[in-house]
């Protein structure tokens, strides 16, 4: 096969510290210039259709914030940036086929089997998989081989049927179970924490130490970080989907509820879903204890998490 | 998340060099012991069902005789040969489903979304893509980092947009039209020939060796046997389509026929594709020149490959 040049970023100038703003603008450069030599099949086109079509880009920007708040270079960043939204972006293609959750508005716009066809879906969802460990498995400056082999390890594991796809079969095998909170909270844990977990823990091996003592330490606290704001993020979730109206959300409104899926409110109710956010809110901070005001991002990003309105 | 422990392989006895049986023993083994510790969930047993009911292997094969032609013990190619086999299992389980080819058998049984239901279809391959790269990223004692990483780019190149994947999207595209004889070889190269190329690839790397001229000469001519018998196995597969039964195959005898899928025998006719699969016999041949009788089984495979009956 001809190899396609994975071109990751070609940033204009030499930075090394960014606003929200500037990462999430890095890695839309990033996705453009990966997808740019993409040829004119409708493939293609489908596969620019998801993964352009915007999205609040939370686990890149994590990748970033946790990079930063261990003084790494954007540049290392790049590659689990990128890797980490094609999985989650092909993962919301084939959740969103007709056999699973069946919707038909995702980001705003038609899901993917909408725009193009349930083939096409299928195949977008499957090559964007196979991007992700592409883009990671290319060598980068800066990233000793062994921790890009972690690093692609820990995507792998977070992934597949010990993580996300796990989460997605026991999310459709609940629909219409009346879970536990505990259970609906494994369920969670697997679905949408593993990635996020693996967002912070690829961050931390962006680099050539294989052997710190103190990046370890960080590593276990940007992991605690992770788990309460993996968390916070689906009990917020749950609460938008009741609470917010289809336009802000882009896409459809009480979904959830609708299909008959165990939800936080629907379990523990609205107050006690709302105090658990707060408190997991403020687990997140106290993870950070002792990171510098390199790790604000971070917190910002905890804030953004629980009050988000979309 | 847990991390779960990917034993690949526990061999009885010692040995360095074995035969057909040996290997694909070796194979069963190796995915047996890699799902033994799944749970009880129905996405573990569907993807039990996939990978352990059976199939020819015949991509692991040819990373264990392509090693054993480069004199490589069967311990280092254990990784290729099961990630490679997991990513041609996840491939056949998509194109089998409704929206795609809508197969109701293979392998001699129900396809996956028959014997389940089309979600856990979906996601057991998408688990299954996954898990190869999971397999393929963990320390292998005996290839060094860099070769390694090499060998995870070279599998996801070959999956994905620009090999398998790619091929799949044409092939949709080309029920009902009339191929020309070079866009139907450019179809099968990407999606057949893309992942028996990555076999011998993933093989040649499979060491410690990273600036061994002699190795990359053998590299090259193993890519010539692999572009031939790739295209050889893809005639045979169409010639087989035609003459042989549903009980033999394991798969709808005529199915291709029956879809309007273009085909050798349909676009060149019987005689000229039998021509053709006896060329590209000898090419495979001829492209192992100065091997000496470790490549024997890779001989004996391209003689598998023409004769094969199913």
């Amino acid at each position: 096969m001809m190899a396609r040049k994975m071109i990751l970023s070609q940033p204009q100038t030499k930075y090394t510290m960014m606003d929200k703003e500037g990462y999430q603008n890095r890695l839309e450069d990033a996705l453009e210039a990966l997808l740019a030599s993409a040829q004119k099949t409708s493939l293609d086109e489908a596969i620019r259709y998801c993964i352009l079509g915007g999205g609040k880009r939370v686990r890149p920007l994590l990748v970033y914030a946790a990079g930063r708040a261990l003084n790494f270079d954007p540049e290392v960043l790049d590659p689990a940036a990128v890797a980490i939204e094609l999985i989650h972006t092909y993962s919301l293609i084939h959740d969103d086929l007709p056999c699973m959750d069946d919707d038909a508005l995702r980001r705003g716009k038609p899901t993917t089997h909408i725009a193009f066809d349930e083939a096409t879906a299928v195949l977008a969802g499957d090559a964007l998989q196979a991007m992700a460990f592409e883009v990671l498995s290319q060598p980068v400056h800066g990233i000793c081989a062994n921790n890009q082999l972690k690093m692609l390890n820990i995507l792998a594991n977070a992934s597949g049927s010990n993580g996300m796809v796990m989460g997605q079969a026991i999310d459709l095998t609940a629909v219409g179970e009346a879970l536990l909170e505990d259970e609906l909270e494994t369920m969670h844990a697997y679905k949408t924490g593993a990635l996020i977990k693996a967002s912070v823990l690829m961050a931390s091996y962006s680099c050539n130490e294989t052997d710190n003592a103190d990046l370890m330490v960080r590593r276990s606290q940007l992991e605690d970080y992770a788990d309460a704001i993996g968390l916070a993020f689906q009990v917020r979730d749950d609460i938008l989907d009741i609470q917010s109206d289809t336009e802000t959300l882009g896409k459809q409104q009480g979904a959830d509820i609708a299909a008959g899926k165990p939800t936080y409110p629907s379990i523990i109710g609205m107050d006690a879903a709302k105090q658990k956010l707060l408190k997991l809110h403020q687990e997140a901070l106290d993870s950070l204890t002792g990171f510098d005001r390199n790790a604000d991002l971070l917190r910002e990003i905890a804030g953004f998490i629980v009050k988000r309105i979309a």
